[in-house]
């Protein structure tokens, strides 16, 4: 079974569960049925600086890498992860002088050629109004938080891009764009689990998704909670 | 409305959404309907040493305190969240120099005069084998994660209490011990989240926690995904 690298964004202020969520379901990926089967995904996560307060409790993590680091590398990653924030967070984030390296290595990685049969970008909750500030999301349906469907409008179509929004998903998947890399954006925080189950059941194939949904005890859902 | 405090234990090892699903959950508790109304629910990690890598990632997190410093101010809170881990981390948790002063803390936390209407001990996953191991379920109604329902049994009467063993749900409430003390034990992982709301409803009403679920875009569940 394939082995996937997974880059996971960190920023002051990004919300836990966005990236969390995913972290843990990627986690629960195994390649066999026993609990101590080698994990399919390998999760790192990086931000500019450390350490990283993160909005929810708060929490202070230490990321396992610099965004430098990850960007030299940037080709070894198979799925990049974007959480989201709170509205002001995210528009400090993606006008600031910090944001232009973030918009910056997301533009690059949706322009990589495809590693291996997938690489996927995805998007939680406001992290998908980050993409569009990097103007990958022109032309393409997405969706993000219910309370801020009209923020990822003006966003994207600001940058240049206008995004057909889907609304009330736990998910969307765009399909592959230009470069053959795969856009999915999740609704609002605990959406990125279910999300996460979909590429992982693109990648990995139903049975892995499935199996992971046991381990952590949670059933992915497309309805939403509005 | 009444602001409440939860301390949050971290130790290595402890599954990341075991801690962060409830702080999320917490964190999304507002006294008002605006999402800058401010926060019901104030958490603190604390951990024996710092910093603390959790399974699950691996993320490596920096706690707010010491477990001497709750230990020092344990009448201040209201809520106790004991997460679960892997079975070979629990059984040296529980049975290491360390795990002593985590049982001591559960089992102080468990005799504590509640200091309002409530005062709730919540394990997440297999923590609750931590609070089996602490002795305070004997005799009461508890759950864990589907695969290790036996765990739970031998650990808890081999602590001197026989526990009344529920399967597949996604939480049970015990009610009150002896000294006013709600214990709740969610099932695995991500039915921490589920637990948590059922919290929030208990201590704040239910149309905080619904305000929550939508503000997190999670449904609560009794079902369980086995």
């Amino acid at each position: 079974m394939s082995q996937y690298n997974i880059a996971v964004l960190l920023y002051p202020g990004a919300d836990a569960l966005d990236f969390t969520g995913p972290v843990e379901i990627f986690s629960a990926v195994l390649s066999g049925r026993s609990l101590s089967a080698p994990a399919v995904f390998h999760s790192t996560t990086f931000a500019l600086a450390s350490p990283v307060t993160a909005a929810s409790g708060p929490l202070t993590l230490t990321p396992n890498a610099t965004l430098v680091q990850v960007r030299e590398r940037l080709e070894d990653f198979d799925v990049l992860v974007v959480p989201g924030a709170g509205p002001q967070v995210i528009t400090d984030l993606i006008t600031s002088e910090d944001g232009k390296q973030v918009l910056d290595l997301i533009k690059r990685f949706a322009g990589l050629e495809p590693r291996s049969a997938h690489r996927v970008l995805l998007s939680v909750c406001t992290g998908s109004v980050i993409l569009g500030a990097a103007g990958v999301l022109g032309g393409k349906e997405a969706t993000t938080h219910h309370m801020f469907y009209d923020m990822l409008s003006e966003v994207s179509a600001k940058a240049g891009g206008k995004v057909e929004l889907v609304k009330e998903r736990r998910w969307v998947d765009a399909g592959f764009n230009e470069a053959g890399v795969r856009i999915v954006t999740a609704g609002g925080v605990s959406s990125g689990m279910d999300a996460s189950l979909y590429v992982v059941e693109k990648m990995v194939g139903k049975d892995a998704a499935d199996l992971a949904g046991e381990i952590v005890e949670f059933e992915s859902r497309q309805e939403v909670v509005v």
